[in-house]
């Protein structure tokens, strides 16, 4: 007898997000990417271009291609530089271009290998491509497995700021492989952290205590690094469903990013300065103290939560960025041109408390502009 | 008494497009641009992003901002060069930051003056800004009137083929002004014209008789002129509102533009040489040869489509294109990368006769090559 591979019961997590006809499941695990093939071929698929990005291509290019192969799919090879200047028009031109080359069809798709650009971007181009074909995440950072991977957002930068051109195109699929992460540096999974915790600030107070408590094993790996992934898109899915295209409650996902945008938008996207996660984390932790300043939220509770960041190893503050990130000034005129403006408006998402986010939609700049004064110099 | 203003009664028609919460008014009558203003502020837009071409813009413009600026509407102006080559990434881009610089908001709106090359970009930059803000048609051409600016597509040309690359994003208002075609050439009508006859011969050979017996006042202007529009975007709503992404029948709508999408690439989009509304002429009319060789038609239906093209003034043959178009192998090529192909076939609509378009899946390179080899010899 021929034995067959064993698949250990209970290994692997399937998280569904509900979006009526295009809803799709993701799929948590060590060793879930290796199942590419199958689950893509059980699409209907017949040929992927698999983008991917200079750094993650060597590591794990070879076995989502070997899989897809040996699953009969064609494959369409495309590689871009690793890191945020890929998110321009004229790397989604050439992106476009190489994978029209390849002949890809509407019933096709396009799978993006790689972290939060590389999904951004590759998710884009299927959004465009023929004017839509299906996409397939398989995210191996822990910030797009949380986050970036799920709930449809794609796109590139402006000059005028970041992901102001893009789609809501929702992935068919998402392969979340836990086992990918191993090959991360430290401050990549820390990056990571700040927008798993996230999900426990924004609506999960005993998620959030969790995280307060298991967060070295989240970072180590093994089963806490899977239930936090689980634990995070399961909470995004629930968002996402409830509010797809941002209308509503939606942008509460955005705790941390209006602050966190704007210091990435001041270093210029310079992430040897400061990477996405890291702005989410200094974000995260002005909004809970803008909420405190504001009477909003308990002194504590900010206290709190910049407490626990820093002790993960992650900045709080917006003079811990290298090389400085400018005055208040600065930093307003970054958030003026941020998506969540309305009307001329700025939305902020603050806080009552450790999971009690609120949408705040008309703050005044004033105290905006004295809270940054204050807090620029602490 | 103040006198108040006169509307015409029966001066506009309304058609509406039937998409559920997307569903929207294609208003059709002469002087319908002058209402932009008031119509766009009633949709609770507060900045409009005016997009139109180097052409347009010096007739049209003016009386349009002026309409938009007097209901109280920021206007952000951009201009684009005339001509199939702005539907290309660089443009896309450049459109983009500009309207962005603008400051645009998720709010606000996007205006296309202008004929289909301006609605297929400023369409596109609305569909992708900020991940899809609303967006207004004023088409300028009778091509754009009865055809582009109606359903939703939008996009630009890769190199490896024309819209390519682009997105469904519906308008949320279509203002047909049938008077602003008094600044069309004698060639721009024709080649709108062949849009138009299209409709009769896909599914209304009632209106297909029509068309014979009324094109020249359709092409002078007058009430003819308005009811050929009407009846096209009544035509094209209908089967939009069927099948928005063109999953099934939408595809009839696409009647002569396989074979008239290969011949504009043969001839490297040169307008000069072949406008769209051209190339789709010569392909309505080989699809109805090539139908009855195929034995589905009516050889008769056939000649009674040429000779009416012809009548018209629109080309019929391959052969009438300046400068020729190569060899059935290029025209094949060309059709290998249109996007009706599946699964590596082609798809083609080919028709039982004048009336009765049908979608043909899966047809025969053999017989294609030949019909190709015979008809570029006539």
């Amino acid at each position: 007898m021929i034995a067959q591979p064993q698949r250990q019961a209970g290994s692997v997590s399937v998280v569904e997000v509900s979006l009526g006809d295009r809803s799709y499941p993701i799929l948590v695990g060590r060793g879930v990417a290796a199942e590419a093939g199958s689950r893509v071929a059980a699409l209907g698929v017949r040929a992927v271009g698999l983008v991917t990005d200079e750094t993650v291509g060597p590591l794990h290019g070879g076995a989502v291609e070997a899989s897809l192969s040996a699953a009969g799919l064609r494959v369409v090879r495309a590689t871009v530089p690793a890191g945020e200047g890929s998110k321009r028009f004229d790397r989604l031109d050439a992106l476009c271009e190489t994978l029209l080359a390849g002949r890809l069809e509407r019933g096709d798709a396009v799978l993006a290998l790689g972290g939060g650009v590389v999904g951004d971007l590759a998710g884009f181009a299927a959004a465009i491509l023929l004017r839509g074909i299906r996409f397939v995440q398989v995210p191996t950072t822990l910030l797009a497995q949380v986050d970036s991977s799920v709930g449809g957002k794609t796109g590139i930068n402006a000059r005028a700021g970041k992901n102001l051109v893009g789609a809501f195109h929702q992935p068919a699929l998402v392969l979340a492989d836990t086992a990918l992460l191993d090959t991360l540096s430290p401050r990549e999974m820390r990056a990571g952290y700040a927008e798993t915790v996230k999900y426990g600030l924004i609506g999960d107070p005993d998620f959030y205590a969790w995280c307060e408590a298991q967060w070295r094993d989240v970072l180590a790996g093994g089963a806490a690094r899977d239930r936090a992934v689980v634990e995070s898109c399961r909470a995004k899915a629930a968002v996402v469903a409830r509010d797809e295209r941002e209308d509503g409650d939606r942008a509460l996902l955005n705790l941390g990013h209006t602050f966190g945008h704007a210091l990435e938008r001041a270093v210029g996207y310079d992430g040897a300065r400061l990477v996405h996660g890291e702005g989410v984390a200094i974000g995260m932790a002005q909004a809970f103290r803008f909420s405190a300043r504001l009477g909003l939220c308990p002194p504590e509770d900010a206290l709190r939560v910049e407490r626990h960041l820093a002790t993960v190893g992650l900045p709080t503050r917006p003079a811990q960025v290298p090389g400085g990130i400018g005055t208040a000034g600065t930093l307003m005129d970054a958030m003026a041109q941020d998506k969540k403006v309305r009307a001329g408006r700025l939305t902020f998402i603050l806080a009552h408390g450790i999971g009690r986010s609120v949408v705040v939609r008309d703050v005044s700049p004033d105290d905006l502009r004295t809270f940054l004064e204050d807090d620029l110099r602490t």
